[in-house]
């Protein structure tokens, strides 16, 4: 297999799907596949995790950090660029074993070719460190003139958030310190060069971008380099000083870029050992997948406080850098199958956030934790009431994403369950999961309405997994999820009364409660058909078809779902509800029922979202319906590597890379096609290939060990490493 | 006083409003203020009472009758018309008295003028039958032609609802018989006419039409009169025949136009003998209050089984001719004070009704009675789903007003409930008044719902009379009418045995059910400023002011309220909410509470419903705020007098008479200005009257007596008459 992405030619369309496509990350930074002499004007950005601002009324978004790629070229006095100058040849790649991104553009001249040749990288093993190596070299005798550094006027859709930047030039460097306006946070970039040829430096600061120009003559032959390390740090580091950054310099000046890279081809190695997903006979798939795992890799937090992977990975500010349920129900498996330390990161988060959730279940007078929708640094959200923009007559549109989307408290206990349950590790309840976990089961005990001439309890106004149908009644799966939640947090109080002594409650009462909760919970039952019905009402609504539905868009844009979208009064659905449900509950209907559901829902779904197909594709895997699920799966192992995802919801960008898209194809091919699960003696399969896998290998983690799986069409192997 | 109102000189774009405004009509049929030659084109229309037909999608509306009134004038090949021809001089004039229209118009031509004088009238006596004088005079010898006939090709909203016409030509008249396309209703129109000059005249038919053309040569100083009586008569009228027609049109043929007219203002005078309100001091607001009562009188159904009064009245087919709340809540007093059978029949049309509103409570899930928020015959809900349509995309968009305005039941409940408490009259009990109120508050007791963590009872999921805030929970309008309902309904039971009895529930049961749902449903209390909150979470809405929100509107039509109007998440309110429940209950709270929330809400009110100002004006009175209620009184006085009340929601036409702003204005004065209760030993009088005002006087019924109350300043006299 390839391990390699590439695309030949220039299209300037395609600018900002190549931007995420090519990215390179390390978890505390992603630098957008943008080519060196891009601008914000270009959508460059190294963003950044875990920091935030905001400007006026503007949406609280991630900083993007000063580029410290920044970096062009002049030829006799013109400025080659793309897009600007027309390439002769130009090719991108990304070596996405290594997380190393590559550039050759040529240009012809009047005087001959000039030839452009970059490289860089995020360092997996320093993760404030960047580096870079820039080629140049032209058949001609050309007066050259390059200038890198830093450039402080990034890309940012809220913004600009820095109101003030500070400027140095130590010894072949710079440095820029960037404030927000509110001057309660800044980055800092240094970068320090070096090149193989004798040449004219000198320092340069003009309109935010500060660097050095560097002038020669070129001899017609030579290759020029220009090698950069840049290192990023924020205030939000903790024990940071310039002493630091100037230590990892250092190790730049002694390793130089190829030093540095065979460190971070090494790192890279080491991580994909125990990563790699193998399929033979099919490399599309294999690749795809492989790709998908290498941006989970690329953004998973492995350093700092309190970090877990926004929606939209490190690709950009879309989606406000905030964290949604997505990390638990669609990431979370692929890090405790390979890497639990990383997945208890992640469980970690949702604990260290529980007073953002205590604060916002109270604010809308809730009892317990109700989790942020769109949850930013602390657990705030970042949610606003007024999430899409509506596209007739530009006005915000009023949503209620943020407070009508509770089941995102489950996702929250969900992913500290199953991580207690996979590692085995019982630590995170100790060190406040128990708590986090009774919390959201309190948040939903006191959602708990009853009619007073009913005997069952409900829980109304909500919005299920599937968006366009805003304030229903009983959605089976946040009522499926509420009763799981209830159910595991009585258990949890009964198995560790240590813990539950210490919780500020009777955890007596509280378990009761649960339980009468848990038991007496509406939730849909199969109709006459088999179908589970989506909401109260679902099944009376118009049964359009996708097609029509679609057909009666007036605007391209334009939101299909809130009060009055195209889809809302119909049964037409955005994503994966039901068989979101069945698929993390198989055991709660027949195989028959599964598979009605599937076959009702499919032909009813856009797959407007990138958490959709996979769902599809896992439940039609328990189906036994390898065949239907495989081009579900692929496509969301290619959500980012296939042009025309959906990049606007009403007027708001939504464009970047699609990390629970990504998690999702992961946990379709070990958990679906593998048919992974995990019986009281460790990892098991029930294998459901589709035509064409003669094998499929993987390793994955269950209390404290690893395992091998083979599988070979029917036959398989586990063996512990 | 003057008891007419006139309009001097033509202007095309009136001719809606004055449609509306010089109506004449009788229970049965409502003929709009149209001159003689009008057509569909200027809304001329004979409206029904409780005849409705649906075309396709359309909306089902009631019908209107062919127009026999249809006539017009030719002098030497001319046609002479408004519009067409301008006019000398033009007036119209209503007799509000007698409920006569008159019209005059000179036209000058080149060899003379021309005069046309004209009268009409809807007999109050047979409420079949209309009448019309038609003069023309000429100052020179022309050559003349008048059409005069039926004109079935009606003005229809929702149309065209007719698909086959009959036409025949009885001696010296027309028959039409108009049948709809299911050819399930039909309506009969019979004309008769006679001219007291000699003339030829032949039968003509054409384009829907029937009638006679009439032609004679003017001898330069003759006046030549015609005229015509008109019958009508519907499919859906009992015992009918042409025969009966036929004996209608003998009496006029005895009797000449002079006679009928005679007749029909002894009838008039009769009614206005117990009806006029007199008010020394201020003669406009005595002129508009008795011109509001003439509208009351016009359409009260006082023939014919099972009909109530429209939310338009008879002036179109406007807001489908359905029956809202507006007739119990807001013209019911009217009836009860003056004329307790017209009440009655209003209250037996919620009895009647009751089978429709046991089948709509049923389709929602729902148990007891849910009536239509817009009645059409047999209790049918006419209002569909989508009641407005979106003015920058024009799609429908999904409203909730038939499904959520829960509050419609307590005003059948309480129009039931207020006869008898003023009539003493409990037979209507017997014949299923108590079944009724027992199934509203059945329904209320369903809708009760209960968070298992606390102990009040609560409505979700409402609107209420402030329609711009849709979906909300525990409207306290609603909330507190639940209440009333509740109570009511265990206090009938209790005092009624053998009624309970022979109910198909166990007394008892349901009983202690009211009691208890009475008793524990959640009702807003006074916050630190003394303002009960509108609904659960008003309070935290944004407080924009009325001139904010409407300079936020993009399209002059756009709707305010729905999911993204411009007041939908404001603080401004379409009309008296909060203040509707004081208005209705002032022994809730203090007098000081009263006023704090009067001043909190008026400037939070469009107004945007003919339905608000009448309560604020009586919440004022209420309040000893006769100054500040004054303008508000004499705005609903008027709604029918002034230009520039709502013509449109969304793109919906909404214009015709305001019956509900009539009563409103008729309740102000004697309830708000005059202070009128109703104590254990009968009326009783609390005057606040307004500056001005030298006095008040009226009748009032009250267990089968009638009253006469004359107020003066701080003195009155209450007497049996």
């Amino acid at each position: 297999m390839e391990w390699e992405i590439r695309e030949e030619r220039f299209k300037e369309e395609r600018i900002p799907a190549l931007g995420n496509r090519f990215l390179v990350g390390n978890g505390y930074l992603g630098v957008r596949g943008t080519l060196e002499e891009y601008t914000k004007t270009q959508l460059a950005a190294v963003n950044l995790a875990g920091i935030f601002d905001q400007v006026g009324d503007g949406w609280r978004e991630p900083l993007n950090a000063p580029n410290g790629f920044y970096t062009w070229l002049k030829v006799d006095g013109i400025i080659y660029r793309l897009p600007g100058e027309e390439p002769e040849e130009h090719c991108m790649e990304l070596d996405y074993r290594h997380g190393i991104f590559s550039r050759k553009t040529v240009w012809k001249t009047e005087r001959g070719m000039i030839t452009l040749k970059t490289e860089r990288f995020a360092s997996l093993d320093q993760v404030h460190l960047c580096c870079m190596r820039y080629c140049v070299s032209a058949d001609f005798h050309g007066e050259i003139e390059i200038f890198t550094g830093i450039d402080g006027d990034v890309w940012d859709i809220h913004g600009p958030h820095y109101g003030r930047f500070e400027i140095e030039f130590p010894d072949r460097g710079s440095r820029m310190t960037a404030v927000t306006h509110g001057e309660d946070q800044s980055v800092t970039v240094l970068e320090r060069f070096r090149t193989d040829f004798p040449c004219e430096i000198r320092e340069r600061s003009f309109d935010k971008k500060a660097g050095h120009q560097i002038a020669f003559v070129s001899d017609g032959c030579s290759r020029y380099t220009l090698e950069k390390a840049v290192v990023v740090f924020t205030s939000r580091d903790e024990q940071w000083d310039m002493l630091r950054g100037e230590m990892i310099l250092r190790q730049f000046e002694r390793l130089g870029y190829e030093g540095l890279k065979q460190m971070q081809i090494q790192c890279w190695e080491n991580l994909w050992k125990y990563s790699e997903v193998r399929i033979e006979g099919d490399e599309e798939a294999m690749a795809s997948l492989n790709y998908s795992i290498y941006h989970l890799l690329s953004i998973a937090p492995r350093e700092g406080k309190s970090l877990s992977i926004p929606a939209r990975g490190l690709s950009g500010q879309t989606y406000k850098g905030a964290v949604f349920w997505d990390t638990e129900m669609f990431m979370l498996d692929f890090f405790l199958f390979t890497d639990p330390p990383a997945a208890r990161k992640l469980v970690k988060y949702r604990i260290d956030t529980l007073e953002g959730a205590l604060q916002k279940a109270e604010s809308y007078g809730w009892k317990g934790a109700f989790y942020a929708w769109e949850s930013q640094e602390g657990g705030r959200d970042a949610c606003t009431d007024y999430n899409v923009t509506d596209v007739f007559t530009g006005r915000p549109v009023r949503t209620y994403f943020r407070d009508k989307q509770v089941h995102i408290s489950a996702a929250a206990a969900y992913g500290i369950l199953r991580y207690v349950e996979l590692t085995g590790d019982d630590s995170v309840l100790e060190e406040g999961g128990l708590r986090a976990v009774t919390e959201c089961a309190r948040f939903y005990d006191s959602l708990l309405l009853k009619y007073l001439d009913r005997d069952e309890y409900e829980i109304h106004d909500v919005i299920g997994p599937d968006e366009y149908h805003e304030r229903v009644n009983n959605n089976g799966y946040t009522n499926r999820m509420a009763k799981y939640v209830l159910e595991s947090a009585a258990d949890l109080l009964e198995r560790y009364p240590y813990l539950a002594q210490k919780l500020p409650y009777d955890a007596g009462t509280l378990t009761e409660r649960f339980r009468d909760g848990a038991v007496h919970l509406k939730l849909p039952v199969p109709d006459e058909e088999g179908i589970l019905e989506q909401f109260d009402g679902y099944g009376k609504l118009e049964d359009a078809s996708l097609d029509e539905v679609r057909g009666r868009l007036l605007h391209e844009k334009e939101y299909w779902g809130g009060a009055n979208g195209v889809a809302s009064h119909t049964k037409i659905i955005k994503q994966a509800d039901v068989v979101t449900w069945l698929s993390l509950f198989p055991e709660d209907y027949s195989r028959d029922i599964q598979k009605k559901n599937w076959e009702y829902y499919e032909p009813r779904t856009e797959h407007g979202s990138s958490l959709s197909s996979c769902m599809y594709a896992m439940l039609a895997c328990r189906c036994g319906m390898a065949e239907k699920a495989y081009p579900f799966f692929l496509k969301s192992a290619k959500a980012d590597l296939t042009d025309g995802g959906k990049e606007w919801a009403g007027l708001v960008y939504i464009g970047g890379t699609h990390p629970a898209a990504e998690g999702g194809a992961y946990m379709t091919a070990v958990e679906g096609f593998g048919g992974l699960r995990f019986g009281k003696n460790g990892p098991e399969v029930k294998p459901c290939l589709p035509k064409g896998w003669e094998s499929l290998q993987f390793y994955v983690c269950w209390h404290g060990e690893r395992y091998l799986i083979k599988i070979e069409k029917e036959k398989w192997e586990i063996g512990k490493v």
